[in-house]
């Protein structure tokens, strides 16, 4: 099997960067598509091959290749595209469109592109903690390397034109994705969501569009990318992003001040449930580690790093179980083994301290 | 205040004796009155106080009140009483008739007698684990003792008399305080249960009469007290005991066997709590015990001693609480302290390791 499996957390869960207990991660995407060839809905096989072959040479003749994983989505099984979505270097759209269809990986995840995705390139750049200039300046990088060799379809009006109008524009979407506990439990969630939609981003659950808000966590974005330069939109997004991590921390206050031994509670009963659980479901753990990390992050819980909680949470993941086992578990199986992988991420935290 | 208030679990719950991880303590009570003076709903107060102070000469007579504590009734706060009610050394029907009631508690609380209560006398003797027989055999020297300074009231037809017509006969209730989570999980508990029905047993919650059945802890004990020597009255209990000891074991092997996942992680998922909540009910710590208990037992929590489970028990209750905080504390206020108890019973636990 070709996956990247690394023994580290992928590089945008290391919990490193700026606010790493409120905001897990940063992600710059861009959209670009290959002029002289169709795309999107009007895309075809031939084409398809081409446009791969295009954007794999522009890499070899950069040099990247030599530091980058190459992984054909036809060769994957099931539960191994599941696996690259957990980690957030594919998306299911990619999935559509088997035959040439691929995904390139730096080390440790922080660059990656998908290859015949809805459009023709998608480059993404991911970080820990709060830093959207660090991705935005990395993923603009490969893009000017790839963009020296080939030519990318571009409207003098419009800009770089995508196959979805609403992409069209910087085809940049800067997100973070960020966790709001204070936010939910004092109930000012739905007022912070309702304002961020009004100037212009939008949010989602952990993983994009149509996913369900689990463990409080949210991903917030820019949805407008026409209009303004890269640097306002990721500008824009930066000052929001300060704004609702303040919100939360004066949550997160008033929380502690007014239900003290109410959250002392829910967070150490999470904790002591996370220790022992012998089995246990993939919501259940969101849910669980939510608490988890509002207690690290509120100093209740010491000696339990960030980067633990976010090694729980990608390695208690369906698929990541799967990987790990080497096949496709069983719904009872997979949740006895997740208990296990929890258990020993604990294990190993403890030997750290 | 008086209460014998020790650093030691009560003598019935340190862990010792046959089965201690099934049967937590074994019991025999016996009704006295004494002959001269009314009893039951026919009593005068005048007569209480003459009744009190013979028993008390008695017990002086025989030196007995050296190494025994006197606590009236009538001294103690609402919530020492419940304190009292908590260590199994009084029955609410001793706070019914305040003014001359007292009760003498032997070390350790191992043997004790209710004076005034709804009989002149009653005599108690438990024990931890199962032991009817030493409990019998203490309870009868006792009684003897008293019986050789004063006359109890007695027929030659139908024995001992008692204010209410059940405990006439030999005046002797021999329990046994059994934990069946086996039984219960299995849902064999109602066959059980409706069989010693039908034997002349009967059963209650872990507080007697009327008390509701927490955390899987059952009482069993003769209904029946005329008729039958002390003796067989004993010997039934016992073997009777033994077979649903027998039950039990067989069902805690059934469920290993068939849902070894789901005991371990409910039995694991509680100690975690247990060991980290900051606020809990006196209700869920009785289930959770349960499922801990069980763990011992089936030897899936290693380095947990029975004694420490009990310790728990009996000081996460509310009166023992109060009694701990010396006032009568709020729910809240309670629910927090309880938890604090918790943890520092499995503190003490670990450094004996």
């Amino acid at each position: 099997m070709a996956l990247p499996i690394e023994k580290q957390v992928p590089g945008w869960l290391t919990g490193e960067g700026e606010h790493p207990d409120v905001v897990l991660s940063s992600r710059v995407r861009l959209a670009r598509n290959i002029k002289g060839f169709r795309y999107g809905s009007r895309s075809v096989r031939d084409e398809e091959l081409q446009v791969r072959d295009e954007v794999l040479g522009a890499l070899e003749h950069e040099k990247l290749l030599d530091t980058m994983t190459r992984i054909n989505i036809e060769g994957l099984l099931a539960y191994e595209c599941n696996y690259m979505i957990e980690e957030h270097l594919i998306s299911k759209d990619l999935l559509i469109n088997k035959p040439a269809a691929c995904v390139v990986v730096g080390s440790g995840s922080r660059v990656s592109m998908m290859i015949n995705e809805e459009d023709h390139l998608r480059i993404q750049s991911i970080a820990s903690g709060f830093d959207l200039r660090r991705c935005w300046s990395e993923a603009e990088k490969l893009e000017s390397l790839i963009g020296g060799n080939l030519e990318y379809d571009f409207h003098p009006k419009f800009g770089f034109l995508s196959s979805c109008p609403t992409n069209t524009g910087t085809g940049l979407r800067a997100s973070v994705l960020i966790h709001l506990p204070g936010l939910v439990l004092t109930k000012e969630i739905q007022k912070v969501l309702r304002g961020i939609t009004k100037i212009g981003l939008t949010f989602r659950g952990l993983y994009g569009e149509g996913s369900e808000v689990l463990g409080n966590f949210f991903q917030i974005s820019n949805q407008i990318t026409i209009g303004k330069s890269e640097k306002e939109l990721i500008d824009h997004l930066s000052r929001i992003t300060s704004q609702i991590i303040q919100h939360e921390q004066n949550a997160r206050s008033v929380l502690f001040k007014d239900a003290g031994h109410y959250i002392q509670d829910k967070v150490w009963r999470a904790y002591g449930i996370l220790e022992r659980a012998r089995t246990i479901s993939g919501d259940e753990v969101m849910n669980l580690l939510s608490a988890v990390r509002l207690g690290v992050s509120m100093k209740l819980i010491k000696g339990l790093s960030v980067s633990t909680i976010n090694r729980i949470l990608i390695y208690s993941q369906d698929a990541h179980l799967d990987v790990a086992a080497g096949k496709q578990l069983k719904p009872m199986e997979r949740d006895i083994n997740r208990a296990t992988v929890i258990r020993s991420c604990f294990e190993d935290n403890n030997q750290l301290l």
